[in-house]
């Protein structure tokens, strides 16, 4: 499988700071998928417009059964991953971002500040990680069963691909 | 009391498949609820209009202080349970979905792709409950104390029902 | 450090009940914070309108860090804390709600109808705390490292303050 990941990041963006995140995803996601998985990978400033261009190529052009993103889901104002995630999504999963909440609560208690988002673009899941490095072994493992749930049935049932131009959305649609 | 619910599920609707999260929901609230119920069913398929119209009916119609409906959830194309729901609905309270994607976590760790919702329209309570039999019984108890309470909010402030034209809606007002 | 605290209650706006959960706030805030706090206190009717200005009054002109309210959280009609917050912040933070309905759960399984919501406006962070007095205590000190993070995270980054006039809110923002 292929998946798409991108890290956010003014700094490693420029090559100011080491991305350190992203392969840490790719260390801890193949360990637990349980198949063969190659990463297609984006390295993006905090800018809305060009996480939101990345987020449909890997999602519509190179589709990407998943698109995991690390960085950007915090309480400043650089930090428009959700932002940019919610424009492209067509319906949210809101037990991931609450789930990795959870489950960070007790060990990291400022990881309530965390806007991480879900949610699913034709047939493909994006899902939003953390930019610590060291929360990607606690946060990710745990999602697996249900991601494998996710893509089973977003392959599975027909779905349109790339998304149509007026999306079944709560938030967009005038019914 | 009587309570409207709803089955989603285009199969269950079709005549293919046996309704049977809907007798479970009978079951599990008629024991937990403590005063006798009546039930009005709809089973319907996974549309949004149709559910829209049937949530309408039972809380505006019907008056039904609680509408729980069953299925449609997920993140499929044809789950549109919660955006019929959240087009209905004035006020939405989070923690009856992020309740029971907590509490079945631990078990049933797919169980955090459900979308459900609650909110109020009018003096009713809409919740969205699983599609699947076994969970209901898992999510539905422990939500009894709380769907109590917010019934006698409801009953006792001087709702207006059915609900105005212009529902102090965060998502819809222009204040 | 100045905080803003706003109690919304019809009755103790009118002076026919006394304000019980403010001066709790203070209490318990002042004893977890870890540096000297003052207060400027608001007490306000159930009304959008004024508890909009009195959040905006206290973010953008009395340049307060923090801005804690109680009460009005519920799912009754007169309960707008949460729609009035939502209409002035720009970036929403779930986790702190969440998290509140989380921790109360098992003693208070009515906790879960709270609609508290968090959010930032500029350099301000807004929080939703529960109506009842003896809530307080229970929510809010599991909260202070979250809001010492957001806080030095908000005094930290260049946040422009008063904010724009539009925001980079996922909500309004037409990218």
């Amino acid at each position: 499988m292929t998946v798409g990941r991108i890290t956010l990041s003014d700094r490693a963006s420029a090559g100011l700071y080491e991305d350190r995140s992203g392969p840490e995803i790719e260390r801890v996601f193949s360990a637990a998928w349980g198949e063969p998985v190659e990463f297609l990978v984006r390295v993006l400033p905090d800018d809305f417009l060009q996480i939101e261009s990345a987020l449909i190529e890997l999602c519509d052009e190179c589709a990407c059964p998943l698109v995991l993103t690390t960085g950007g889901t915090g309480p400043s104002p650089r930090d428009v991953t959700p932002e940019a995630t919610r424009a492209v999504i067509e319906k949210e999963l809101p037990g991931f971002g609450e789930t990795m909440r959870m489950l960070s609560f007790p060990s990291v208690p400022t990881a309530i500040l965390s806007r991480a988002l879900a949610g699913t673009r034709g047939r493909s899941l994006i899902l939003n990680l953390p930019g610590n490095p060291r929360s990607i072994a606690q946060c990710l493992p745990p999602l697996i069963p249900a991601l494998h749930e996710a893509l089973r049935h977003l392959r599975e049932k027909g779905h349109p691909h790339p998304p149509t131009e007026f999306p079944l959305d709560s938030k967009n649609q005038t019914p």
